[in-house]
């Protein structure tokens, strides 16, 4: 058997998520179905984030294990072939065992895009969090860097998650201000993320930004290790997962 | 009575187009139908451009007369709060009679983008053609260059049309050449197109880029006025109204 690194990018608009679920379309099972017919036998795929619903991908990795002699650029255009638009494959390469698209990523970087002017255009409403009031990115920058390092993100977990440890570490966090026409990005890059918690930081951040909290606010929310003292969970469809390292 | 300048930008993707029809819902009866509550009674507007079905605006420019007393300010807001996301007024201006969207305007600048990758993005299309072949740039350069000036552009009209005259004079067109990860986009300046200008202009050039036909083809279509010389009609979502110029 052969272990099948998959790259791939997609608009979650329309999407339950990476997950395969019963109320609706998800990635996981776009790409499953695509698999089955070349395997001729049921494929399942291992995604290395779990994006929610709405949540778009710049390059998720998913791993298969296939038996078929398929090239892996052959695969790649025929998984294009039957996959809607809104999901592409960008590569395949072959893998060696035990890689692991989740469990042998060493790190992920997340985008967080907020387009903060009066009007959002109608080709990013879809691709950003549109936040009329003007932030103070500065500010933001500010509290961004008390979030950096190894920390206790229990405050910044969305609920019903239940994880060994919320001990995380975040290696790098900036905000790319394209100044208007392009959106305000938040770059983050982790260890592992816990569940919600680049929307809660950027929830939270943006609360700072808009002048309701002091910056210094971000460290007495990660002591609290409480969710009900950070900001809300900012919406999915500002994240775009943009890669994952190993 | 006053003349209100409205200008707008949209996602065409799921709209007949600019002009009102039967058969869906257009930018026009959106507008219309937006403005109707304020000026309690119905308002007829009209656009500069009338894009075709799917073809998108980044500044339509639309004129509507009203007699209600709101701020253009206000108006602009109260419209965007009616509108669906994908259509957003820009702005609002008060203008001096005779002017009219389309009668006062004395030219247009298209764009037309192009993405000339093996795969095209999910987030991109909807907005661009996407020709898989690579395409020789300079040669659609070179073949451009030809169109500039005033022509008979009869051989790159759509049929079904009828207008007094098929002359138009083309004042500016270049391709800017993002290099990949951006698509490649013709920009296209002239005082009037015809009915599928652009986008038989832009059909012809891919021919060239292909290799198909030498640049100096296109002097020889121009010449025969015959629309079954030009290339394809290159898809409508590449296409963008960018500017009405007054």
């Amino acid at each position: 058997m052969r272990i099948l690194k998959i790259t791939l990018q997609y608009d979650g608009t329309d999407y339950v998520g990476w997950q395969r679920q019963a109320n609706g379309v998800s990635i996981q099972a776009l790409l499953e179905d695509a698999l089955e017919p070349i395997e001729r036998s049921p494929v399942v795929v291992h995604g290395a984030g779990r994006t929610d619903a709405g949540v778009h991908a710049l390059a998720q990795v998913a791993t298969a294990t296939l038996s078929a002699a398929i090239e892996p650029a052959t695969l790649a255009r025929a998984l294009n072939a039957v996959l809607p638009p809104s999901v592409r494959v960008l590569t395949v390469q072959e893998a060696e065992p035990p890689f692991h698209a989740r469990f042998s990523a060493a790190g992920k970087v997340y985008e967080y895009r907020i387009v903060n002017e009066p009007i959002v255009s109608p080709f990013l409403h879809r691709y950003a969090w549109h936040v009329p009031t003007p932030l103070d990115v500065e500010a933001m920058r500010k509290a961004s860097r008390l979030l950096k390092g190894t920390h206790d993100f229990a405050a910044f977990q969305g609920s019903g998650s239940a994880v060994a440890s919320t001990s995380r570490t975040i290696r790098a966090i900036d905000w790319v201000d394209g100044g208007g026409a392009v959106p305000l990005v938040m770059r983050i890059e982790a260890d592992g993320f816990l569940r919600h918690m680049v929307r809660t930081i950027v929830g939270t951040l943006v609360e700072v930004g808009m002048g309701r909290w002091p910056s210094s606010q971000v460290t007495r929310i990660l002591e609290s290790g409480e969710r009900r003292e950070a900001g809300r969970t900012a919406p999915a469809q500002g994240l775009f997962l943009a890669r994952v390292i190993y």
